[in-house]
C-alpha cells in the first residue's frame, strides 16, 4: 500500500493528548477549552431534537444560521455576505479548509503557507494535488520578542503558478495578530498578483490588550479574493460539536459547495438549529477576549517566576514558552520529557514546521494552551516551577 | 475561476427537495425518513452534553462506540475488526467515502463504478485524481424485471491501473441486493486481480422477503481488501446527525485516518457518546427490515393500481417506478413535471448515470422513497392515481 501522505503520521495533538492521558499529566497541549458551554445552548439543542430537526438540513447549512453568521460578519467587519450564495456551514473549520483546498487548488498549483503553520495545511494542499511553498516568519529575537511576517519574503515566493496564500490570524501557535500595516502589505500583494487567500480565522474573537482582529472580510479588496473560515468551537466551548463555516464570493463559494456536498454533504442539524437561535445574542463572543486575557496574564505572569520564559501572545488561547534555560533537548524530546518526568503536556513548536525540517528546527519553544480552569493552570504552574 | 468539477452542479437531492418545497409537493425524492428517532436516544444525547462531552473526542471516534460497532459486525457478519486500528467513526457515510477515496486512490489510478450509481462516486474519484471507469448494470427487461450486475463486464473493465471497485449494496437507486452467487463472483475477481473494494453498505439493515444483506465483511477474502462503510442515519432515523463509520484492515485504515484527521478531524461528541450506549441494544436495527417491508408493500401494491409500474425492491427504502405508460418525457423533465403538475416529487434515475450520458439515458424510471409516514404515502398515491 503506497501512502498518499508518506510524511504524515498521527497528528501531534492526538499523540500528546494520549501521552497526557497515559501519564496522568496536566494537558496544556491540544487546543480545546475545558469550560462548559452555556446551558442555554444545550437546552436549545435538546429542543431542536425534540422539535424533529434530525434529518438532513440544507446542504449549505440551515438558512437562519447562515443569516446570523452574515449579520455578525457585517456588524464586526463591515462586509455583507449574501447568505444564500456566499456563506456555507461546515463540519468545523477543518472541513472548510479541506473542502476549499480541494475545490480551488488544481493539480500543479502552488500554494504558499507561512511557517510555523497548522498541521493540516501541507497535507491538505497535497491531497488537492497542489505544491506547498513554505515561507518562514521572522523568528523571535532579542530586539523583537515575537514572531512576525515578512511580506517581502511572501511576495518573493509568488510565481506564475501560485494559486493561493494560506493565512491564519490570530495565529496558531505563535499568538500574533495582524496589524493594519500587515493588511496594507497584504492588500498590495493581492492587488498586484491576484492570488486567492485562504484565511483561517477561528480565533477571531480572542484578541488581547485592546487589539481588534482584522479579518480579510474587513477590506473589500481582500474579501473579493478570500475564503474566510471560522468556527463556533473555540467561541462557545463546543470544539466537539464540529460546526464551523466559510464565506467567499458567490463564484468561489459555488466551487466550495460542490466539494462540501461530497466531503460531508451537510452538518449536524440539531446543533445548527440551536446555534441559529443562540448566535443572535452577541454577548458570549464579545466577552471572550477579556475572559481569555485574564488567563493569558495569569499563566504568563506565573511563568515569569519559573525558568520558562513566556513569549508575548496577542490572541488565540495559546502562548509560547522558551525552555532554553531548562534544557537543550529538541522540542519533541522536551515535550515528551516534560509529560513523562513532570506531568505537564505541551505541544512542541517543531510540529508546526515542514516535516523534513521539523527534526532540525529547534527554537527551544513549546506551546501552552491556557483555555483551562484555574485549578488546571495552577497545577501546571506548580509543576513547571519545580523544574 | 476554473472548476475542478465542471460537470457537477447542485446535487439532484437538493434540487428536488427545494422544488418540492417551492411547489408544496409530497416529497418522495431525497432519501431521508420522516420518522422521529427513539426519544431514549435523544435523552442520551442530552445527558452526554450535560455530562460535559462537548470537546474534541478521539480522532478515530469514541472508543466505546467503535467497540459497539465491532461487536455488531462480528455478530452479523462473523468478522472481527480491532476497534483500535480497524474502525473509524466518520461524519456520515459521505465523509467515509470521500476520505477513503482521497487516501487510497492515487492520481492516475482507475476506479470502477457500476452504473447506475450514487452521485458522489465520480466526483469523489476525480477529486482524488483518479479516473472513473463506468460499467453498466443489466437494465430491467421483460424476462428479468430488475437490474443485475454482470460480473464478466466488471472483470473486463479491470486493467493494470485499476485500483479499486466501488460497490453499493443494498443498491441505491435500484433496490437490488447481492446474492451468494454475486459474492462468489466478486471473490474470484478480487483474488485474481487484487483490487481494493469500497463498499457503501448504508442500507445493510433494510432487506426484504427474508433476504439477508451479504456484507463484504462476511467473506475473509473480501474483508482483506474492502473498506466497508455504513451509517447510523438510515438505521435510527437520524440522517441529520451525520454519524457513520468505516472498517478495513489496519494497514488500509491507517491511510484513511491520515485523511480523516484533515477532512473533519473528528465527529460530534455528544452523538457518539449517546450512540455508544444506544447501539448496545440491537432491537431497533433488527426490526428495521420488517418496518420498511410493510411500507414497500404498501407503496408497491397501491402503485399497481395506477398507470405507474413498480419494479421489485429487495432492500433500501427506495423503489423504482416505470412511468412509460404515462409519458415519454425524459426522466428529469418528467420528475419536474410530476412535481409542478401533480405535486409528487421523485428522483429521475438519469441522475444516477454518468453526467455526459445522463441526458440521453432514459429508462422511463423514477425513484420513490417510501421511508415516510402513512399519510404522506397515501397523499402521494392518491395524486399518482389521478394521472
Ligand atoms: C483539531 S485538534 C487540534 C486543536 C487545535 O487547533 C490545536 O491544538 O492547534
Ligand atoms: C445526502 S442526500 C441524499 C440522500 C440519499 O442517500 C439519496 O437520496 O439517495
Amino acid at each position: 500500500l503506497t501512502s498518499r501522505l508518506p510524511n504524515v503520521g498521527t497528528n501531534i495533538f492526538t499523540i500528546m493528548s494520549q501521552l497526557a492521558l497515559d501519564h496522568n499529566a496536566v494537558n496544556l497541549g491540544q487546543g480545546f477549552p475545558d469550560f462548559s458551554p452555556d446551558p442555554v445552548l444545550l437546552e436549545l439543542v435538546n429542543q431542536a431534537m425534540h422539535a424533529g430537526h434530525n434529518q438532513y438540513p440544507a446542504m449549505a447549512g440551515v438558512p437562519a444560521l447562515r443569516q446570523r453568521i452574515g449579520e455578525k460578519i457585517f456588524s464586526l467587519y463591515g462586509h455583507r455576505y449574501d447568505e444564500s450564495s456566499e456563506i456555507t456551514v461546515t463540519s468545523g473549520a477543518t472541513e472548510a479548509l479541506m473542502s476549499s483546498l480541494l475545490a480551488l487548488v488544481h493539480p500543479g498549483d502552488e500554494v504558499i503557507v507561512i511557517e510555523p503553520f497548522y498541521d493540516l495545511y501541507i497535507p491538505g494542499i497535497q491531497l488537492a494535488g497542489g505544491i506547498p511553498v513554505v515561507v518562514s516568519m521572522n523568528p523571535p529575537s532579542a530586539s523583537k520578542p515575537s514572531y512576525s511576517v515578512d511580506w517581502q519574503r511572501v511576495e518573493a515566493a509568488i510565481t506564475k503558478r501560485t494559486r493561493m496564500l494560506v493565512l491564519n490570524f490570530p495565529h496558531n501557535p505563535t499568538g500574533i495578530v495582524l496589524s493594519e500595516a500587515d493588511l496594507d502589505a497584504l492588500e498590495t500583494l493581492v492587488e498586484k498578483h491576484g492570488i486567492l487567500l485562504l484565511c483561517d480565522e477561528v480565533y477571531e474573537h480572542i484578541t488581547f490588550d485592546g487589539r481588534k482582529h482584522l479579518s480579510a472580510a474587513s477590506r473589500p479588496i481582500l474579501a473579493e479574493k478570500a475564503v474566510v473560515i471560522s468556527s463556533f468551537g473555540k467561541t462557545y466551548h463546543i470544539t466537539g460539536w464540529k460546526v464551523g463555516y466559510c464565506t467567499a464570493t458567490a463564484a468561489i463559494m459555488a466551487e466550495i459547495r460542490k466539494v462540501h456536498q461530497f466531503t460531508v454533504f451537510t452538518v449536524s442539524s440539531p446543533f445548527q438549529m440551536a446555534l441559529a437561535q443562540y448566535v443572535a445574542n452577541p454577548l458570549p463572543y464579545t466577552q471572550l477576549s477579556a475572559f481569555y486575557e485574564k488567563r493569558r496574564d495569569y499563566l504568563s505572569s506565573n511563568l515569569e517566576k519559573t525558568s520558562f520564559r513566556p513569549l508575548p501572545s496577542e490572541g488565540t488561547f495559546f502562548l509560547l514558552a522558551d525552555y532554553s534555560a531548562v534544557s537543550s533537548l529538541s522540542e519533541l524530546e522536551f515535550a515528551r520529557w516534560l509529560t513523562l518526568e513532570h506531568g505537564v503536556t505541551a505541544i512542541p513548536v517543531s510540529a508546526f514546521y515542514n516535516a523534513p525540517k521539523a527534526q532540525e528546527s529547534n527554537h527551544g519553544l513549546i506551546r501552552l494552551c491556557f483555555a483551562k480552569e484555574d485549578k488546571t493552570l495552577d497545577q501546571a504552574i506548580e509543576r513547571l516551577a519545580r523544574i
